[in-house]
């Protein structure tokens, strides 16, 4: 036997081991209070080095369905990876013999999909397809992306640094980039110099970005400091002008830039954004309680990671890296009856954060969030009645460490049914002139599934809602903290009129710095099909002729199929405006229309930093708002596969470069949600949260309105309530 | 005594024997069911020739207080026009010389609001402010203009012809309209020709409005006609091609085009909208009943017109032009408990619809339907459970009819809070470097005010929302039916390539035209005072010089106060972004920075027609998104005082030519929010409701996040509910 397989053997050994204890010593399965939460399952996970993921509230919904993890077994071809296989994969890799004299630190770990043909083919009943891993390691000093089969326990691929870029974060690559600087002698003193005690410390670990050949060659990050004296809230309190830069894996300091000496740190005074350490009452009048009931229970259905809800059903997936990922969302067709394809998968696929200040110490925040951090694995448990209404149904997230362990995000994403006060269509006819008394409205009522990723001090909502009508619509909400930045000003008065400040001076001593935010999302439309066409309906003016009509000008559709890439890259002009329709040119409607989906942007905002420019390269997929490609299975990440540090060279501009021809083919949206964000004093010391969406909406998808049938309510559909005896 | 004076005495006698009848016999005053409707108060309302108000559904909200409108007085300088002083008007006018021998129609009718120095020193309990009354009559071919002291029973002024265009319709000029038609052989032949019964026929009156010399002069309007066969949806069955063209004033038909013979009426299959006429189930799983509950009842308080709720204060009055008018919101600070001055006045001024059609029947179809409808007097009555919440509380409107006499508009404008499930701020930090576990959330509330206008076809949902943290969103809703067009074509592959068609087809033989929707809102904000200035915050690139930085490119925010009204005139644009904001120029927070709302446009679109295109003259309001203007008592209707065929000489737009100063002024903000609307079949037979919104949002305005100290919802703040028994 070799060295290998008795390795192997010995793993094994170890975790059936660690599988009897988890199934028969630690926990109480069988309660129905229980559970799973990744404190519990993993030794990472009680280390500081471990975002840790403890549900600390109770959930009681009635639609709760506790799962428990150690026995779930994959359901659908698309279920995430169970916590089961998460182990067999550390199994595999670890008799795998490029890695069994030193087991890599996993950095990514997912379902490796199976081929889309073969998901669509793919019928309930029918045997689960092979299940296979994709994975990324960092070994010797190099980024390898393998597929890992389960069955047939082998790696299928292994490519071994496919692209410039490293992969994500691992919690221990963090851990070791905040812990050298602390022990340095340089930069003990330059903390202590600025009357900031250790233990007051928190540093966190920025990504770098890209800025040049110097850079490149070694994982570096930039660790900077705030003090934590006296608030929970060490963002407000910033260690200006110190950055420490680490290589991660040399686990070195690169460099200790100390300046700003002449800056203070900011108070803690008003940063606590506790409830338990406000000490005033709110200045308002009180407000009554007020819920949104379901006496008889949601009426939406979790199979597993399929939702069933209405005229909807689509499988819903946490992912480490996306967050949330939607996979086949179909619409029952209000005529026929049938279930009709809409999305293959719908997910946000990157981030770019560039902040607007180009001094040392700045210049490289321009994070890309799911490709460095992970949205998904930044996505903590929500937190019940005030994330998510009670009416929520809450599914649990199952990530890998990067030992290759499992572990459970409890509560990561919740769904819910959602009655805001809208109306779904409406007409009163009572007119002179009708003669008709008639009043028809109908109330509207939709279906959420929200995560909220924080990734470090930002925090990012996001929803996608389907509503009865076939709309998805798809909102963004960020809260949290500013990234803020110390500076000797006090007050805007005294800041000299040549002086530069990159934002507001939000309270004494701290600026606000000036950002953007743009998430791109993969929208895989398949409408009624695979084969689709993306065509822009171009709202033109046309001059009328002499004669012709007392108007003289009026707009008409026109409408473009876009033959090829190029087509298809949108900046959207408020004065040359389009309808962007994703359409099955394979099939029409009764009467000859096209069925299509389009979508529809609402608020957003545009890159405008100099396309040459290292963050902008990096994040090229931000240059048009849309782009639409052919169906790539590898093209799933907007910023390429190995964002880290990456040089831009694998994003979706490069790919759509290749102008291939998109009419009449399985094509991929995709669309960038953008926000401009000048701070205010009211983002301080934690912010509102602002909004913004887009939709995906039926345009002669259905030969008429799908919710006309829709009944009104009626008294007798309210509930009856009381309030709560304790309240 | 002359006959004048007798007159007036018979008339007095006249009101005082209705108001007694009124009082004593008709009504039972004291049961607590009893709705004031138009129907019970007029008897213009009974006839076929008003636009009924009659509530038929009872209302159980807890918080509903039943108005008696008989013996209602004004409380606050801006309360409307009460059913006394409407009553008042018209005998003060009656007893008015020009018009003793020939009352003429009363076309407008509302509160002359006091001055806004003196409303804005005017105290509760201090007395009242003078009542004065605006009044517009057509009277011998002229629009006059007058304002009536109730006090002094005197006409304090009265101006004819102000302006080139005539006033609002009142319902008798649309009953002229409609019935005019029926007594012509030539169009009763043509109903015949087409198969249409004349007992199906349903008429509908047009604005023209202005394509130059030929049509001044004389009020005229269009008639268009449909087919009520088979459905109460007529909207969806147009008799192509035929337009009469009346004169108004002299009861005559200026012109009959009948064109469009090979044109059938579409059938009336799959029209009906009434829930009463379906006969198929809906195809998708039930949805559980869902409700906003508030089993304490709702949180604010409506005294009168004032409404109250959490931080804010607010006066809030039907108007029959624009809807809803909000007055003199306020804002409590979070700081020093005090409320703080926000808006002076806000309302939909005006609309602008113009359709995409240059032919002959449809050219003119450029709607303005505040000026030529009032957005307020084709509001309706509200439909509970279904336009608006439970929880909703109920105002009526009490408008005058062309008559003089009042009557109530019941249960126009709801008013209810709202919890939709949302995040009002959040963060998570749970971090491998912070150590930390904290889960803070805050679930939103906010209070809406909703009214819905049912011009003709198109149903427009209007809703100011306000929400604790001072943000206040401007939501406006489109529903009901398309304005279609009869074609011959039953299926788009019939369409010969070089024809030309103005929309969609969107069922067989029926074209939805391709539309736009403006809708301008007049912002008087007032800033912490009266005195403020507008501030562009213009998000501008800049290039690092060599060696500067590794970024090549970052974004400045850089601040550009206007002078005059030419700055203010602005066209938004996503890649030369900008912020706007309102500030008070002698006001400054804590850390120096101006105190201020920012305007925040979302979704909008812009018109494209020529400038010099009359419909286009007559909105040129519409020219920009955004316009400053100083506060000009008279400048309140973006298109003019008199809209109706007005030729655009008094619209925003020339008013702002003067370029006034606008700086530490007190200002007026105008915004226009904008649909392109390319009809689809999801908008046949009625349209799933499609929205945007705007806000006006505080920034530097608190010294720090308003709502940092609102509680967490807590399981002792839900309500218990249980499902009706008869559900």
């Amino acid at each position: 036997m070799e060295a290998a397989s008795i390795l192997h053997l010995l793993i094994l050994l170890f975790l059936g081991l660690h599988l009897m204890l988890l199934t028969s010593t630690w926990y109480p399965l069988n309660k129905s209070e229980f559970l799973l939460s990744c404190s519990q399952y993993s030794s990472w996970c009680t280390s500081k080095n471990r975002i840790l993921a403890k549900s600390n509230v109770a959930l009681e919904s009635p639609s709760q369905k506790h799962i428990n993890h150690l026995t779930e077994s994959p359901k659908h071809p698309l279920d995430p990876l169970t916590l089961q296989e998460i182990t067999k994969v550390r199994t595999i890799l670890s008799s795998y013999p490029p890695f069994i004299s030193t087991f890599p630190p996993i950095h990514s770990i997912s379902l490796y999909e199976p081929e889309k043909s073969r998901v669509l083919n793919w019928k309930r009943g029918d045997p689960l397809l092979p299940r296979q891993a994709f994975v990324i390691v960092y070994f010797e000093a190099k980024s390898n992306v393998l597929v890992v089969d389960l069955g047939s326990s082998q790696v299928l691929s292994h490519v071994v640094n496919p692209d410039s870029g490293y992969p994500i974060l691992t919690a221990e690559d963090m851990a070791i980039a905040i812990n050298l600087p602390l022990a340095n002698a340089e930069f003990n003193k330059s903390i202590i110099d600025r009357g900031v005690k250790i233990s007051d410390l928190k540093c966190v670990p920025l990504a770098t970005g890209w800025y040049g050949p110097n850079e490149e060659g070694r994982r570096v990050i930039n660790v900077q400091c705030f003090s934590s004296e006296g608030t929970s809230n060490f963002y407000m309190r910033p260690i200006e002008g110190l950055t420490v830069k680490v290589d991660i894996d040399k686990r070195e300091i690169v460099h200790i830039t100390n300046t700003g000496h002449g800056i203070p740190v900011p108070k803690s005074t008003n940063t606590d954004y506790r409830y338990s350490a406000q000490n005033k009452p709110l200045n308002m009048d009180p407000v009554n309680p007020i819920s949104m009931e379901q006496p008889r229970g949601p009426s939406f259905k979790v199979d597993g990671h399929l939702v069933k809800w209405a005229n909807w059903e689509f499988h819903l997936k946490p992912d480490p890296r996306a967050g949330v990922i939607i996979s086949q969302a179909m619409v029952r067709d209000s005529e026929s009856g049938k279930l009709r394809r809409v999305m293959y998968k719908g997910f946000s696929s990157e981030l770019f954060v560039p902040y607007m200040d180009p001094s040392e110490g700045w210049y490289f925040k321009t994070y890309m969030d799911a490709g460095e951090y992970g949205m998904g694995l930044t996505a903590l448990s929500l937190v019940p009645l005030n994330d998510c209404p009670r009416n929520a149904y809450y599914m649990d997230g199952v990530f890998g460490a990067s030992d290759g362990k499992p572990y459970v995000r409890s509560n990561m994403v919740c769904i819910f049914e959602r009655y805001a006060g809208e109306i779904g269509w409406r007409h009163s006819e009572e007119s002179p002139y009708s003669g008709m008394q008639i009043r028809e409205a109908r109330s509207k009522m939709t279906l959420v599934a929200r995560m909220v990723a924080s990734v470090g001090n930002y925090d990012y909502i996001i929803d996608w809602e389907f509503q009865m009508d076939g709309l998805i619509r798809i909102k963004v909400g960020l809260s949290g903290m500013l990234m803020v930045k110390g500076t000797s000003y006090q007050n805007v008065d005294h800041v000299p009129s040549d002086a530069y400040m990159s934002g507001t001076l939000v309270s004494e001593n701290l600026i606000g710095v000036v950002h953007d935010h743009f998430i791109t999302f993969h929208l895989d439309m398949d409408i009624d099909g695979s084969d689709n066409s993306f065509v822009k309906m171009n709202l033109e003016k046309v001059e009328t002729s002499p004669g012709e009509s007392p108007r003289k000008s009026y707009l008409k559709a026109k409408r473009h199929v876009a033959k090829s890439e190029n087509d298809a890259q949108i900046k959207l002009k408020l004065y040359d405006p389009s309808e962007f329709h994703v359409v099955n040119p394979n099939k029409k409607s009764r009467v000859g229309n096209p069925i299509g989906y389009k979508i529809v942007p609402r608020g957003t905002a545009a890159s405008l930093l100099d396309v040459h420019d290292p963050p902008q390269v990096r994040a090229a997929f931000t240059n048009n708002q849309i782009w639409v490609t052919p169906y790539n299975r590898s093209e799933e990440w907007a910023g390429g596969l190995l964002v880290y540090q990456g040089k831009g060279e694998d994003t979706l501009a490069v790919w759509s470069e290749r102008d291939r021809p998109i009419e009449n083919k399985d094509i991929v949206l995709w669309y960038t949600l953008g926000f401009h964000h000048i701070p205010c004093q009211e983002d301080f010391p934690i912010m509102p949260t602002v909004s913004s969406s887009f939709d995906l909406k039926p345009v002669n998808f259905f030969e008429s309105n799908p919710i006309l049938r829709a009944p009104p309510t009626i008294k007798g559909d309210l509930p009856i309530c009381k309030a709560m005896a304790s309240a």
